[in-house]
């Protein structure tokens, strides 16, 4: 389909700025074409219009870091610390959890993305073979990383889930879908493990990636004071510094890990992430709620480190959305570091698209509007009294928008929402089924009490 | 009228909890009767019944901090210290707006409001007699304390101000307005003037005012760590505390003064506002989007002092969203404190509930559903995939809700919003005048340059 996209402002993230009355045009899955919208309008009259006054068209959202299934949990276990709430409640709720359970939770990501613009999402869960979150994005139409989470406890078992994940999915629905291998984390992957992981990782990229679409490797790094303890007691290594510099021994650190949370990290950490271009995931309302701490985010932009921004499972969030994110990253920071120009508008807007896609090792194709990217594109809806009056766009984007105010999004040329009426699925249904499955996985934990 | 709202869940917030499958019953402006929704129903038959299945009801919110003109100022400078911004960009920009340009911002809030579920807002602004927040928010039908606020430089001007307001205004559109009396900041207030002002206003309470419909007093009290020293040397005083102790050493501290921030306060403070009973409005996106620093919150609380939450003015937030405050109070104090089991829930819903209702001493009448209160009630649409699946209705109207999934607004017995559509202003013509507001202001502001 050809698409025609005009908006009071298109706000590309990319070399051209912000530009008024603006538009993009689209052929295919392609941007090719980006300018005012008067001369664009005339030279592709039979394109099919969407967007127009009031509207104002941003680079989809991408979502750095997330648990896509988990979705079915929203809710269940709040305020308790990180690993009461892990170890008592997620993890046993998790072993009454099915496949389908999984493919309903990532249904409801998928499309709770999709209606707050985001257009990207990267996600570790456990990956099975006929019900899994590749199968939900793939019908959503969403972009996505989908990793297969992997625990020592369980090594054969991962090789085969990551083997079929990559083969089944690598590249599927027109280069939408990329797979990744996702250790859990460096206290529940011991260290031989790790290695070999990095290893097959390797091996299943000459099999299955090529350059242009690389397999990522995912991990929960840093997340709590800690970690790097646990990690040492549990191998027997002698503590002898950060979580980063554990890893970095490993020789598992290179530019396509995308390390996920780095709340607590020493000086070394830091210069390490550094040198390895090691990718962060910064997750700031995960950790709040659960008290982690807070990434030192200022030190990571300093040193030039690339950053993305995530919001984490919908169990510790409890939500997908990013515009949130954004605005909880800026006041964050701000806060404390009591800066208030730290962390302007427009630099939060970077990371939570161009920066996400590089985050991914995605940045050739999205994350921003530029011609011969893929067509990966939110339209805002301005007209609403809490984006009145206009001053400044990006200003509204990050502090005041809200996912809701997302109109229409499309991915790879194609309409996922138009109007708020999500296209691909069902949402109806998809409210329906969740309920029913939470309503019998509480039957199956309650009876097995 | 006579309504029957009913619901899969009552977060009444009040001594009966939440009642799933219950239903609140309206008569005039006042709750009657509040129970499960299949007695009620077949005992009101002839009521007009709203709500119903997948629909949430809780008491309306209360944001017990604004400056409701200044959302037409949304926007224009971010990204600044407090004092640049206000000094620089807002005192300069406010020189040139005209009382109807602050009417036209208060009809922007008071629409943004109700669409976000909040039913009172206590303002602060100038008061001037054709247009002005009370006729905003008159029209509007919300419920609001209406603040003239007071400075040094204009004494006789404020006092003519206060006196039309709480002549004007005061107990008005059937007891939804209230004045108060508004010190800008013991650091623009002299303390000669501040005495005289907290003299004033107990004079305005015995003509205009009853123990059932007080006049409050609220001002701006050590937002930023300099207040102190800067009231000690703009009145010569010798430096001896915090700003709270400078003002309870001028009598004016009492159970009905609504201190706004205490962000920056000694032990001494924290004491005095407990003995005094004073009131405080927290305010967590302003102070760190201006990065003032960090309320402590936990200490107020511990200390027994009421506290309700407040958006702040739509220039440093930019938006009037009580549920994004709700989120991110529990998220920043539960980060700050590392303390994740800190603020739950039901504690965060308090906040902005009934404890604001305390806070504005309207706590009588209103920020529970409880029989014989007022109706001020909302109605939150659980139908959403961010809403899905459901295992704690307060959970995810704290960490999961938007201010768009609020459907339906009730203040005072009367539908101010019904399946989002705003019954009693336009919204749309609300949006093109603050957007001509907008354009001339900026062309006086240019014309002036």
């Amino acid at each position: 389909m050809n698409l025609l996209i005009e908006g009071d402002a298109v706000v590309t993230m990319g070399p051209k700025g912000t530009i008024k009355n603006g538009a993009i045009v689209v052929e295919g899955d392609t941007i090719v074409e980006i300018g005012k919208a008067r001369k664009l309008i005339s030279k592709y009259r039979r394109y099919e219009k969407i967007g127009g006054k009031g509207k104002v068209i941003i680079p989809g959202l991408v979502n750095t870091h997330h648990h896509a299934a988990m979705s079915i949990l929203r809710g269940y276990a709040d305020d308790m610390d990180l690993r009461t709430w892990l170890e008592r409640q997620i993890w046993p709720m998790e072993k009454h959890m099915t496949s389908r359970d999984n493919y309903v939770g990532a249904l409801l990501t998928a499309v709770e993305s999709i209606m707050g613009g985001v257009t990207t999402v990267n996600t570790m869960y456990h990956y099975t073979s006929e019900y899994n979150e590749a199968r939900a994005f793939a019908e959503a139409g969403i972009r996505g990383v989908i990793g297969h989470v992997c625990f020592s406890w369980r090594k054969k078992q991962d090789r085969k889930a990551l083997e079929l994940l990559a083969k089944t999915w690598h590249t599927q629905r027109n280069g939408r879908l990329r797979a990744s291998v996702d250790p859990h984390a460096p206290y529940t992957v011991d260290p031989e493990y790790m290695k070999e992981l990095k290893a097959y990782k390797r091996e299943l990229s000459e099999k299955y990636a090529s350059e242009k679409s690389p397999i990522i490797f995912h991990t929960h790094v840093a997340e709590t004071i800690d970690e790097a303890d646990k990690i040492m007691h549990a191998y027997s290594i002698p503590s002898k510094g950060g979580v980063v510099e554990y890893l970095d021994s490993l020789e598992v650190l290179s530019n396509d890990v995308v390390a996920s949370h780095c709340v607590h990290l020493t000086n070394t950490d830091m210069e390490i992430l550094k040198e390895r271009n090691v990718k962060v995931a910064h997750n700031p309302v995960s950790n709040l709620k659960l008290g982690s701490g807070i990434c030192p985010l200022k030190r990571l932009l300093e040193n030039g480190i690339t950053v993305g921004l995530g919001t984490d499972s919908s169990c510790s969030n409890n939500s997908s959305d990013m515009f949130e994110v954004m605005k909880i990253t800026a006041l964050l920071h701000k806060g404390i570091t009591r800066d208030p120009t730290m962390l302007p508008a427009d630099q939060i807007l970077r990371m939570a698209t161009i920066e996400g896609a590089k985050t991914l090792l995605w940045s050739e194709e999205i994350g921003s509007i530029r011609t011969g990217k893929k067509a990966d594109v939110a339209i805002v809806d301005f007209k609403k009294p809490h984006l009145t009056p206009v001053y400044n766009e990006t200003s509204h984007l990050v502090y005041a928008a809200k996912s809701s105010d997302v109109d229409t999004v499309i991915v790879n040329g194609e309409l996922l929402m138009e109007n708020r009426e999500v296209k691909t699925l069902n949402t109806d249904n998809i409210i329906s089924m969740a309920e029913k499955t939470r309503q019998t996985l509480m039957d199956r934990v309650c009876e097995s009490l």
